[in-house]
């Protein structure tokens, strides 16, 4: 079992002093760095970090480390955020027919590989609702239909909100996500999509990639924004194909990479590991 | 060493008996088959076959094989071909600044491990002239300026007859091969592309890589046609990278890639393992 | 959906005609063979085929597919089999503690992608009991003490045979399958070790994995054999680890390319499409 | 290019303040740290650290770098090493008859894409001297004959002292190191193997994967030490193999795969990005 730990991640605008002004006030307090990554981005003139201090090393809680690093954060302007790895974060599920990522995720989750919370599973659809309901988590029919988007992803944002979701995963969720509800929760929705990205954005993937001869498909795991899959991409991979394989057999090899993929970048997600600068991601892994 | 043998691949509209016909025939001179590969398509009916017997085991050389081929040939509409494997092909190589993909394929040319005949090397640029002709291949330099390409590609084409070259390979030549001789030499010009297409076509793919921030770059070994980056794709790999990755890093890591996804896709075509049908290719790797 | 076809199997040692026979036995009875495999093994003389055949095509059923290939089987000295797409396998499971191979399979069975049938999950413990009853499954506790060996064992062989089981899978089941019982099922149990064999054969392969700091970790599923981790390879795959990763984390990372490698194993095996010659397999994917 | 950095790496018990102990001494004098990465094994209970500080950004030079160090390495029992970038190690590379890695390694070096110097190259054979010389690298014969194995290492040991090399690369070279020369040169030695170890130590290991009917093969670059195949890991890499690979095709491509190994291996090696651990490396890559 990992240590009890508080993950501290930050950017701002390079300049000499930062690792040292962090380190500094960290050992002051008997502060043990557990883990620590860095990078300047030396393009862009950026700085980012991600510290994981044991709890127990130090002589306040989570708030203490907060009002210490505060006065730093301040000086170098930097962006932070500081969590409890005794937290686990409140997941929501967002699935359509397809159950093979929930099934991946709802696995990872009931043997505590991944640790996270889920509130919730909300579908456009009923399929689902047993295999959801038997690991005791509820499940929400939002039906969309074409004169009711509105209403269902204002429903959708309802329950973000009452059930405190920090995240919302869309695990083969086949309904595009408004403009606006990305832009409300920036970072905090996480897309799989089954194509390795930029590739054959949009619609029926597999199908476009069997249509251009491509010899490897792939998987994309990115954070949703207002443009279409076009989002701050997290992780992907790809699998090999050849002519032997139908677009049927595509579809079926995609979803081990899917899985995979999404479960990888979960993960990153969820131990903080993901910092977004512009469209891009720095992922501590 | 390879035994020397005849390769034999067709492809035609799929239907009962073709396997039995072709064997039938061999068999009847005792022709000994060390490698067979069929593939039959089931969305397009087509049927697709490469077979390799054994020169030794028939008693008449390729003219005598030829000859027993074409009636099967005639009789079930294939698009056909013959080789001897113990004929090399003749490929002309074109370059520009860059070396890494030259390089590698000479070195395998010298050591004699992809079996071809390199009768010259065409570069826009006098830079590898002397690389070149210390392993006694003719060098052309055919410069190409916005006002002479026409004549440029004319000198291109003529070579390509003079030498009798069966293939020609853009090792990383970055001027655009006019559609005229892309049409002229279907399946025979063999481009590496630095992406993993269809992503990033065109120019600067790594730059387009780095700002997309994906998570793996690709290269693509295609047959070019007259769309530019659109031919029937051949071979694609990628690799890994992160954000320490600068886009210098991605250009290096790309050109391991590049050297072996045209490696790779070159020997396939050199042992007559490709069979293009419309846009794709079947690979009897 | 797959079409009904038949799947002919077969290896013999290498002679002209062995194609021929086969093919035009099936043609003359208009057979369609919609999947053609062969591969002559140049260095043991050997030849080993996999076809299949529409089912429709054929103006007869398996037996009468049998009745023709007898013969030829009888001529060319063949070691074959015929088995029917619509029938599916019935595969036995075992497991122990670990429940992430259990798991992948019960899902690719329940989705239908796996095509087999579960008699019956048999374990060393009671605790996965909950989880394979609710998918219907008969559950069955053989405890496996040093003194009751030969016991368990004998019980589980009754249940290979009363549940007229073809093939038992050792997903991550804890104990050693005595040499007798692994002999009477040659090419009938299959294994997925937890390391890239033949390295970290044995106990805790992870923790020595770890210890002598390798780069990449894999599994490895193959049939089990009187000697231990030992016998013929079908399916491998590695994935990359660093310094970072803990022996825990390994556990991890693994688990995840055992439930990949064993799945695709055991398609492969479900589809007939491993052929064992000696302590090798010919894998005609 | 990348700036002209000083590089400091080191290693030492783990405590509260280190990190904060260095870069306040580099902050103190305006260090501009453009690389940091630290590993803390909580199993072992070492601290691991590799930075990377701009040579312009300091008031002093390599040797005033040294002395502000010198105290924190004295007070905290590092183990540690500073190394200037434009300061190429300088590698006498070894042969015996196969040119893939030196004619790789060759390549790579003279188009400046791996920086270091050769000052020589050595070989038990005359065979590959006109190619090196071509490139105006003297070349050394040193033959190794069963009654004459320590004079020849004798002159091995001489000639990377005469021309003050820091590391030595076995680019595929056939001989059996003494243990002498290994201890005496600890972490200086670098080999590729062919085979994914700890599989197949020894000679002809595509030969035993062959026997054995892996599903992958692969490369091992390590540090050399007494015990043969048995020093630390660097990296490793596999490539897939099916059963049409005869041995002779696993020779081929084991080659690029053992290329790759060694030029990833080798540039973590010249940028100091290898600590070494008891027998386990940690890779800042």
């Amino acid at each position: 079992m990992a240590d009890h730990c508080y993950r501290l991640t930050l950017s701002c605008p390079d300049q000499v002093g930062i690792i040292a002004a962090v380190t500094d006030a960290l050992a002051e307090h008997g502060g043990w760095i557990t883990e620590a990554h860095q990078y300047a981005d030396a393009e862009s003139g950026w700085f980012f970090m991600r510290y994981e201090v044991r709890a127990s090393s130090l002589p306040f809680d989570l708030d203490g480390l907060r009002a210490l690093i505060a006065p730093l954060a301040e000086r170098f302007g930097m962006d932070w955020r500081l969590t409890d790895s005794q937290v686990p974060k409140r997941v929501l599920l967002m699935v359509s027919r397809q159950s093979h990522c929930l099934a991946d995720l709802l696995y990872r989750w009931r043997s505590g590989e991944l640790p996270f919370e889920i509130p919730c599973v909300v579908s456009n659809h009923e399929d689902l609702r047993g295999f959801v309901e038997w690991h005791g988590i509820p499940y929400h029919h939002v039906p969309v239909q074409p004169d009711n988007r509105e209403g269902a992803f204002a429903t959708l944002d309802e329950l973000i909100r009452d059930t405190a979701a920090d995240t919302v995963v869309l695990a083969r969720y086949m309904q595009i996500i408004p403009e606006r509800l990305c832009e409300r929760y920036p970072g905090r929705i996480i897309n799989i999509h089954h194509s390795f990205l930029p590739s054959f954005a949009g619609a029926r993937p597999y199908h476009q990639a069997a249509q251009r001869g491509v010899k490897l498909i792939g998987a994309t795991c990115h954070y949703a924004t207002a443009e279409l899959d076009a989002g701050p991409i997290i992780e992907q991979d790809v699998v090999r194909v050849n002519h032997h394989n139908t677009t049927e057999d595509m579809v079926r090899l995609g979803r081990d990479v899917e899985k995979m993929v999404l479960a990888r970048g979960l993960r990153f997600h969820l131990e903080d590991r993901v910092l977004i600068h512009g469209n891009k991601t720095i992922v501590f892994g």
